[in-house]
């Protein structure tokens, strides 16, 4: 499986253009990820992109690999940073202003990037970067959607084996085995510094109210302190919810999905909160908009939240609760657009974002709906489309 | 599971001590294992670290937890960055050099930090914060020592079920179950920029001879562009070796193995080729010393494979190989020491490696031995006792 060249093209034209827009020169691309998005290839290397003409293709290891990996002409083997200088000098356009991915991108190396040319400006560009790849293609959005299509089948497997005694490590492994036979990538990729992701988190009652160090809503004990997400030893008991948020990545394009399967039958209490994430989906989907702001979804359901006087337990447990109520998702789980009060970005046409409102109910566990949408030019479309009512486990 | 409180008492010591030596008045510790190492938690934050006095650990989030992992005294809740200003200023001790983790501190992090301590000097420590890892207390052996059993099991039981017809991935999916249901962590860190591992690497035939963007000797094909490396979907034949390569994590503590299954009786060459891999690790636990140069143990298998006329295909394929025959482990996969040809880190009491030779035999496969280490007063022990020989597949 490699990238289409065409599809190559057009990201290199976008990332131009928006060169262009912010009157910046050119561009390294460095951070594997970007590096695969606009190159084809995640071979170790740096690429050069220009405001205008060909970008070229530095590569350390493996060069070889990636010639046949992607689709750029030209791609040149480095044994270090130091071999593109010539190159990078001989290019006729004007250079001063380079952009960089700061977010990510290490002191040291940035440090030797200085030295190497030490009369460039450098300046970040990480966010114009992530803002092209929110923009799905009709390419990447094939693959979401195979992605959403086998989370879907997962569920309906795990379904069968969610039972009283077992815990949620007991769920996780034998979802993972799922997930992984129907081709699941496995490695789940994170962009911000210091976060990551092992598939996803399988919480059990009171436990799917612990948070920790991940910027996700829910977290859960996790296996120790060493791991500090996820899974534990907590066994499944009735009269609780098993909250399972998953992440599926089919050919490294991620979809993500959380659903409540509820062991036997939840409280009227349970019922009423979790039909309120209900209704947010519902009013989301029934937005017929071409597009929409970020931080106007939000405000929709904030105002269902005010409404049904849950404030205090949205997105996180009372004065503990993260500012925002979904992401944007591709390659990596972490994506752009963020959907916070006051995010301006536009939720367009291509656009896939995972919005999970999600209430901590105390003493008994959280009551939510992930679900991961395409933006098209009816509205969002649903493309994790596993039941969102609240499976019950007899 | 927490670290206890006499650990971080000593690691905490022995970081004041490095700061001394390098007369560095105090370190920020932010990256999440570092954290975790130094404080018993890795929820998001910076640990404080002055050369002498207490230590002061800031969490953003998430702050009750941390304060139930880590055993230190100072535990401080902070909403963003500036909020630890007045803390730090209102230590009385000097304050004019302070290190960082720059090895992969990302620059927009950094420039924060600055921005906020305009007058500090700061200074790349990861070097002395990766050394100070490399000697495991005998609380971390054990935890080692449990990975290193659980994947002489695994890899039993793996025996089991390889056969031909089976592909790369059919292998990592059962391997990955049978390891995880053992109590693997599943998650596997890496420390260095734009590298990551996802449990290791099942490597059929001539696909072991295929490199990628990982620092390691072998890749393999992997599952696409999108993740090249591992697995792929390769079939085992008869007549082909079966590489794996795998890193089993117990409490967040890896080891790391690569034993060779081969389908039938391996041709003459290929096993005169393995004898020397294990040649090599004979001699290594023949050394009696209590401690040893890491480049010395490199130039005692460089001479191995010279007087062995292997040069040309050790650790990679003609002109594309590694540099290094070993690395340390822990925490993370790519931990120090490195073993180089000129790396002058000394192997002493209580550090772990993995040492890999390993041969590329054109047309055929990878032929080599990879074993974890501990370092101890009688020189060398095997913590990954799988048996070395090659595994017959009939």
């Amino acid at each position: 499986m490699t990238i289409p060249a065409s599809e190559i093209q057009t990201r290199i034209e976008n990332l131009q253009k928006s060169l262009a827009r912010s009157n910046i020169d050119a561009v390294f691309i460095i951070q594997k990820i970007d590096l695969y998005y606009f190159s084809g290839t995640l071979q170790q290397g740096i690429l050069f992109v220009p405001q205008e003409g060909e970008p070229f293709l530095f590569i350390r290891r493996d060069f070889e690999r990636a010639k046949k990996e992607s689709p750029l002409k030209n791609i040149i083997e480095i044994k270090g940073l130091t071999n593109i200088i010539s190159i990078i000098n001989q290019v006729d356009v004007k250079l001063e202003k380079i952009g960089l991915e700061l977010d990510i991108l290490p002191v040291s190396y940035f440090n030797r990037i200085c030295q190497i040319f030490p009369t460039k400006k450098f300046i970040d560009f990480s966010y114009n970067i992530r803002l092209i790849r929110t923009i799905k293609s009709q390419w990447e959005i094939e693959k979401i959607k195979m992605a959403g299509k086998l989370i879907t089948e997962t569920f309906e497997e795990i379904k069968n084996f969610i039972k009283e005694g077992l815990s949620e490590l007991d769920i996780a492994y034998e979802t993972e085995y799922i997930a992984r036979k129907k081709g699941h990538t496995g490695i789940i990729r994170t962009r911000a510094f210091n976060q990551e992701m092992f598939y996803g988190h399988y919480l059990s009652g009171e436990n799917s109210l612990i948070l920790s160090y991940v910027d996700s809503p829910t977290a859960g004990e996790g296996q120790g302190s060493f791991f500090s997400q996820g899974a534990g030893n907590k066994k499944l008991k009735k009269g609780e919810p098993l909250s399972i948020d998953f992440v599926f990545s089919y050919d490294g394009y991620c979809v993500d999905m959380t659903r409540i399967f509820f062991l036997g039958k939840p409280p009227e209490d349970y019922s009423t909160v979790y039909s309120v994430a209900q209704q947010i989906h519902e009013v989301s989907r029934e937005l017929k908009n071409e597009q929409i702001e970020c931080s106007q979804l939000y405000k929709i359901a904030e105002k269902i939240v005010i409404k049904n006087n849950l404030s205090e337990i949205f997105m996180g447990p009372r004065g503990r609760s993260v500012g925002y109520i979904g992401h944007g998702i591709g390659l990596e789980l972490d994506e752009l657009p963020i959907l916070t009060k006051t995010s301006k970005e536009i939720i367009s046409d291509g656009v896939v974002f995972a919005l999970e409102p999600k209430f901590f109910i105390p003493n008994l566990g959280v009551a939510g709906i992930e679900t991961t949408y395409l933006m098209t030019k009816k509205g969002l479309l649903s493309l994790t489309t596993f039941p969102e009512s609240i499976q019950i486990i007899n």
